[in-house]
């Protein structure tokens, strides 16, 4: 696989990358930011540019024949105070980048939705991707709009499109701060010995995968040539309280929870029903929760005393 | 109701601006075209302004309790060849409409979504309200779009929005150019006495309602104050080549039909439940097929008369 990775600088792009080297594949990057330095880019044709810029999406997609679609200007719980930035920087963006592959032939691209999003409250428990679509963020709404427009290019022939639609992802290198991933930000609070905010009961429950079994699956099923929608879970459901109850045992501490009033548009709870993804890429998850967890306690301890002696 | 109807000066939106005032409704129209000669506006308050204009929208919604929402740059044949102008014309200005319809507290919107594309090719028929979306028209998934972010208001209990899914409408004053309206156009051809060209080999069914039965449904559907889905068509499916040996039998005159090979963003056939507007609204459709092509055809000839009398 010849790999263009746009947003190959983030969280889940970053490690996209590493597994795709690691399986032998040619990785190309194009991302708005500067490449981040707790990442060996050796090998790695790193292209720090938007990909709403026509030039470097131009150049970027020349001798590649796999996209990976990880950019986004928003998460859930921002998108709907602004739709029309939503709608502008990531829809109209993303048909961008489609019309550009058309124009370069580029077929193959791997779009990643969101398997929190796109199916609001779910009728039934563990989704499947047959479940009707009622998201109740904008940000659910677009990523749901972008897949109808890809199997509109595949029904059309145009395009080959896989559509990832991935639970919640944590692991190392997940920023804190960004309004998506709660066991980075609440192992950050248990860092800092600072209480930690939950809105609503923390009852809600949500399907947690590490980020290395969503990376073993990413590479799986874009190397297979499979088409169409998978989800990308765990299949396991947690509630914040039992995430917050394995991350005090992993720690040893005891945390300090705030309980705020709930979010309308937080869905109850959602898990995701992952027997596509084992059926069609023999593929399974293999690291729970309190190992996940783990992991990602001895990034972040490591991540500060490499900060502490000022290699980061 | 205090009304605004947003593109009321169309083939749809004119006849509703006279289905409102006929039962008794106050009416503003919102259109970017100047006022067509063909109807009697009295008593209407017209304003000629696209509803993409901040000062003319906000202008427009004072002093109104429903938006009727019916403009379209697009329409399915032409919709593929540009998305990115498709969700800015389209989507994006709706989004703007439904901001300002906040800001002005005006909760009631009639949508006119799309029965005939919303649905894709249905596994189904008649196609009910809860059959899976899937649009393979850049104008179906903008629709569609619309019709979640219109659902996402009503969960916040932000607006309370009504949408119709229109079927095939036809009728007097439906133009024969406009790429929408199979049976305008066909009568056009036969007055001219110039062939008919038909995608496909006119096997392809489709759902016509007449114009005065639509108007009818949404008149009613709105004053009732119910909010969510509705379809509004007639129930009964008709193939091209059924509605041509009816308007041979309506005009007395022999088509000259020449058949083209088939479009792949038209569906095969489509015919929608109408259950939900029968039993919600105590509605149902009046004028039959045969009796609604022979008014069209009235109205055509008349209109023919108009212009060769310099009325129009």
């Amino acid at each position: 696989m010849r790999a263009l990775v746009i947003g190959g600088n983030g969280f889940i792009g970053s490690h996209l990358v590493e597994g795709l080297r690691a399986a032998g594949h040619g990785v190309r990057v194009l991302d708005a930011g500067r490449a981040r330095s707790d990442v060996d880019w050796a090998g790695v044709d790193y292209r720090q540019a938007p990909y709403t810029d026509p030039d470097a999406i131009g150049a970027a997609l020349s001798d590649v024949d796999t996209v990976f679609h990880l950019a986004s200007t928003t998460v859930p719980a921002t998108s709907n105070a602004d739709p029309i930035h939503d709608v502008s920087t990531n829809l109209i963006a993303t048909l961008s980048l489609l019309a550009a592959m058309e124009r370069h032939a580029v077929r193959r691209i791997v779009f990643f939705s969101s398997g929190g999003t796109v199916y609001g409250d779910p009728e039934y428990l563990p989704v499947d991707e047959l479940h009707p679509l009622r998201p109740i963020s904008s940000y659910g709404i677009v990523k749901a709009t972008i897949e109808r427009y890809l199997l509109m290019h595949q029904h059309f022939g145009r395009l080959d499109p896989l559509i990832l639609r991935p639970s919640n992802p944590y692991g190392p290198r997940q920023s804190a701060a960004g309004g998506q991933g709660f066991i980075a930000a609440a192992l950050a609070r248990l860092r800092e010995d600072r209480p930690l905010q939950i809105w609503g009961d923390g009852e809600t429950v949500r399907d947690y995968i590490y980020i290395g079994d969503l990376v073993d699956l990413v590479v799986a099923a874009a190397a297979s040539g499979d088409t169409g929608i998978v989800n990308a879970g765990s299949g396991d459901g947690h509630s914040l309280n039992a995430v917050c109850a394995s991350m005090e045992r992993v720690v040893g501490r005891r945390m300090s929870i705030e309980y705020l009033e709930g979010r309308r548009f937080d869905v109850r709870a959602i898990v995701l029903d992952t027997t596509r993804a084992q059926t069609r890429f023999g593929w399974r998850p293999s690291v729970d929760l309190e190992t996940g967890i783990g992991r990602t306690w001895a990034w972040m301890q490591a991540s500060e005393q490499s900060i502490h002696r000022g290699n980061i």
